[in-house]
């Protein structure tokens, strides 16, 4: 397996997802109000920052995994295209959220929805580092040891976040929104290689 | 012909057309239901996810053929081109059976139309590989003989399955829908490269 | 300039104007026909494969060009980002033409605005050559100056061809989609290589 | 941080913006007068040439920084991608602006919408040099300091100019358009290589 091909293939699907995004705000329909409807659509521009900053974290972090890998093998890349399926669907929530908040109904399902997504997908995250990493089955030999047990950690408590944050739908779909934004951001920063430097600080 | 770059404008048309997949679930049109709406659409999910996962085996098994290959020229490139033309297409099929399922209306005729594309798409895999195996006329002198006829046969016999898969399309769409991820997760695991492995062995 | 990244950048215009080519293809309205509904948009699915075919062979006579360059310059790729945007625009007419076909109506209209935008594709092309040939301004030393010739030919009496092919639109809008399918399938044999072929027999 | 991939991945988001503008062009939704529709669109389609044209100089541009870096950090990839956020909206304002424009209904609302998103990502281009070049923190030790300063100025002038442009949507809609087409058609020669090279001419 080519581990170069099945990141520039990654790569682009991240791309395109993140790219797509833009389709997920729904054309004004009454250009007599035009300045109206387009105020009326600012939670629709909420939704597309949050995930589009969402996707591009994790564009970053996708290269971070590959980084520490020193080769991949066939298992390997269906959990990743797995990943990317999750990656894909994104646009879908996002647009219903982005919607049922400007029309002020179906908010609660609408972030329900966007908020099991994004499980599933913290999920997915979680099994391709597992099997990357267990028995260091992928890992280059260089990789730290205590990085390799702060990152498991890190990717299963996620996982369970995540998946608690789902409850966070059915009380305010804006403070969902936050949540991940917070998510992306406290991603931002690496976990796995900011460890790494405290380790070895 | 620069087989890098052919194999380059490939993935990207993969990696396009998997990503477009997204559009084929219908967004919602009635907020006030929106949860009835969403469990509504798990139609357009199930053909979302195979439809998916066959792109994305394909794209796998488009490397592992372009692997083989010592060269390419003008006439494997434009085959090449007609298969692609095959894949762009299957996001329309695709969004059409969810929708039928979704509908209860049209089922037959929507998942016939699946399996007439696939099949088509299915020729067309054939096609490359005869081009570009008969008479050995573009596969490196180091791939074995006993493969090529193993994969020939493969191929061939595919292109029969998913004829006659058509016919399934009449009895159940589900089944088609499960007949294609069956096929796909086969695919998956490389006929070739295991045949090849279990000669070798 | 880069030459790699100007034609990276076009390959992946070019892979996702092709690949957005399936949404030239009107959803069925009507599921309860649905198999009457598919058969009715066949004049959509000649139009995508005729537009497919073309941008396919496009793609590939833009590699050949730039595999006649020994550099480019600012001014060349200004006009490949002009010949980009028409290639970009073509997923339009083609839809606009396959839906006037099913429908029966505007098909003159329809088939006049595809012919118009495929000669001033034309003429990019002709734009581009002419740029990077006159006075052998960019060319490769190594590249035969009685190609350079029957090229600038080639691409001056296309130019008039295509704009000829105008009035064809108003003969009949079929005979139009030949006309172009026809066009590529002749520029996919590569005039320039064949003819320095010839000239080198 | 690899510069490589982070421009790879902004070439690719570019160029699927870029090809994406096609959707920006209403469907005809009347084909027996579709002459008379066509025409109409003729705005729209202005919108989609400037945007175009100016993304096209964005893509340029971007790499020319790019080529100033010796390396790139963390900070500056947010950086980037707040930029590319910017850029992935772009299609939205130019389908809304084309459409008010056709209509001849909300053309102001519109005009400054297009204008305001155009400003916002004017403020990421100076954010993206100012963090990439002040105490020349990312900057190749080639790259002359005069240049540097004549630079910052270019692109803080730039961010007042494309600020003070939101005023002109409140004059004429198109007048906005032909700013926006003259300032990239400004942007296209490089201030920063024109300058350098004036500086050692």
């Amino acid at each position: 397996m080519n581990k170069v091909r099945v990141e520039a293939f990654s790569d682009g699907v991240f791309a395109i997802a993140i790219t797509l995004l833009v389709l997920t705000i729904a054309e004004p329909t009454n250009y007599r109000e035009l300045s109206h409807q387009l105020w009326d659509r600012w939670p629709s521009l909420a939704a597309y920052v949050v995930t589009f900053v969402v996707i591009g974290i994790m564009w970053l972090n996708h290269h971070s995994i590959f980084g520490y890998l020193e080769r991949i093998d066939r298992p390997f890349v269906y959990l990743n295209q797995l990943l990317l399926l999750t990656v894909v669907l994104l646009p879908y929530p996002t647009g219903v959220l982005g919607e049922a908040l400007r029309r002020g109904e179906g908010t609660r399902a609408a972030a329900a929805f966007y908020a099991v997504v994004m499980a599933v997908n913290a999920f997915c995250w979680t099994a391709v580092w597992l099997y990357a990493s267990s028995g260091r089955r992928l890992l280059h030999s260089s990789f730290p040891e205590d990085q390799r047990r702060s990152a498991t950690l890190g990717f299963s408590s996620g996982t369970v976040v995540y998946t608690l944050a789902i409850g966070l739908a059915f009380v305010n779909a804006y403070a969902l929104l936050a949540f991940h934004a917070a998510m992306a951001v406290y991603y931002a920063v690496d976990p796995i290689s900011r460890r790494a430097a405290r380790a070895s600080g």
